[in-house]
């Protein structure tokens, strides 16, 4: 695979965010010539397929700033430094949705942009899901509202473009073969 | 949604990239409180499903820099200033892999990072797929290998990471979705 790799000539980070970091890098290409990719870091994000025992889905509705729209997604959230990415998809469950669970099966991990971004989401469905009493607890910057959904109401809310992201179509269509394979 | 929605306090664009650019705003909460916001805008980009006469389906063999390591995805690429996404689609699908088409069908839109990036895909659906006999043309710096593989085969790419991001693990389940439909 020699013929398609490319060899840093130069990296230089030219920004240190809190969520991602900016690489600008010059890179040798398999010609010899040179040419520049702009490179996102980041740390990596989980997501959590929940269903309730009535049969729905377990969603958030949460402003995004970068589209500055407001979005339906499944229950996500990213990597903490040296967690077991299992930890975080059970924690980030309970806190924006209030739903605890007895563990979570991964299902499917996936770049979520490779031309420009190191990004892995990691996709866990939840297994024993129960709803907390207690309060559940947001990040102090995280303002989301729980939605819950039939199947047949979330392929609606794709058609609507309420539900407009990568994790949570693939999410469905997911649900969707596995209602077909029953 | 007033109870989730942010406010822009101040934007500053940090870089100006040839693929994507970096702003960091500074928010004003629906609490009040102020936090800030790494974002990066992206023209968007469309991929493309294609099946060959015999059940194949059209992938590309490619290095991605941001992950030092190489990926076979469905065919891609970025939105040219003005272009629209049909129009990307065909001509990526072209100069990627060689195979014209009579025409493209929309899948599915979907970003694929909302939590930091504005990038949309858009996916389609070949129509009339035709090897051209005529040598593709890539872009200066892009280098790729033409794979074409069986539905299985690429079930078997995806466990062993090959295959390895979402728009082409949607288009795999999409596929997997299609053939017990019929």
């Amino acid at each position: 695979m020699e013929h398609l790799k490319e060899k840093t000539v130069k990296s230089e980070k030219l920004f240190n965010g809190r969520v991602i970091d900016l690489y600008l890098e010059e890179v040798e290409l398999p010609n010899g010539k040179t040419s520049t990719r702009e490179i996102i870091k980041h740390p990596g994000a989980v997501a959590v397929v929940a269903i309730t025992d009535k049969g729905k889905i377990v969603m958030v509705r949460q402003y995004r700033k970068a589209m500055d729209r407001i979005l339906v997604e499944i229950p996500a959230g990213k990597l903490e430094n040296g967690e077991k990415p299992e930890v975080t998809a059970i924690r980030e469950l309970q806190e924006e949705t209030g739903y605890t669970c007895d563990g979570v099966t991964p299902l499917i991990s996936f770049y979520t942009s490779p031309g420009f971004a190191d990004e892995l989401v990691h996709l866990f469905v939840a297994n024993g899901l129960k709803k907390d009493n207690q309060k559940h607890s947001l990040d102090e910057d995280e303002f989301v509202d729980l939605v819950e959904v039939t199947l047949n109401e979330a392929l609606q809310m794709m058609e609507s473009k309420e539900i407009y992201d990568a994790k949570t179509a693939y999410a469905i269509q997911y649900l969707q073969l596995q209602q077909m394979r029953k």
